[in-house]
């Protein structure tokens, strides 16, 4: 795959469509950007784009709700399933912990912590990112009760904080 | 694997012992109990008598910051392998996800968790949880920076005050 050999910068959209037959043009079409192209190969069922615009909107000191809330509503629509692939092939794979460490960076990191991190964004980010892989990892994979059933509120009530501490609050 | 037949409960040393071979005696005399046996066929460099030993003694107000150090300590020792490896189990089969929650809900949350919670001990411990395995995950699976390499001060600075928000601060 373009993407896992060549990392997010060194691909094009055109030797991908070269690569998979289709016009360059087709591949715009479908996926909009390089970027929703990129997205679409990690098999995630997020849209950083989309994404973005939800949560970013709003008070700065609430983002970490925001943040929480959507994470919820997004992967509870799931079974968990594609959350379990995604972390076992990050778990094999270099070349895949290596696109999500990009996908992290870059649109995780860089769009949403980045629009109200005070200081130190990337240890902001990875941090938040560490809550947020925690969550899913106990909720969706492990299936640790109760955080596996837990109501919305109740988890947003719990993990919020510490999510908005990581992004806004004292690091030391 | 009979732990992962029966569970953790219905696992018997002698039946282990049988299907291995050998003297019960004997899986006594190396392993010492039936727990040490449970955690040693998890492959994790935690054996959970030392670990609670290590971390619970000293001001409940300051336990997260013990189990920030102690995890750093554990984990920096390996190169990460071992922790791949169990990620991909337990994200591969389900009787490995059966034992990791029985691991954890057993020896993690009642143990350690359980000295200090002073209400919600099983959410507490989920969500502790979910803060040690999302920091295992950044720093050692995706090894995203700069949470890969920061030295243990930066990490239980920024670490510990969430967890132990989740271990005895306010969840609502």
């Amino acid at each position: 795959m373009e993407f896992a050999e060549r990392g997010y910068d060194g691909a094009t959209v055109r030797v991908i469509a070269d690569r998979a037959r289709v016009d360059p043009a087709m591949v715009n079409h479908w996926f909009g950007s390089k970027e929703a192209l990129f997205v679409a190969s990690l098999e995630v069922p997020i849209d950083p784009e989309q994404l973005a615009k939800k949560v970013v909107p709003g008070p700065p000191e609430e983002l970490g709700e925001r943040m929480v809330r959507n994470f919820l509503t997004v992967w509870d629509a799931t079974d968990g399933r594609p959350l379990a692939t995604l972390v076992r092939s990050v778990a094999s794979h270099e070349s895949a912990a290596k696109l999500m460490r990009e996908f992290v960076g870059r649109l995780i990191i860089g769009r949403i912590v980045g629009s109200v991190a005070p200081d130190r964004l990337e240890l902001r980010g990875a941090l938040a990112g560490s809550q947020m892989v925690g969550l899913a990892m106990i909720r969706y994979v492990l299936r640790l009760e109760p955080l596996a059933s837990a109501d919305h509120p109740t988890v947003v009530a719990a993990v919020a904080p510490n999510l908005q501490r990581y992004l806004t609050g004292p690091l030391d």
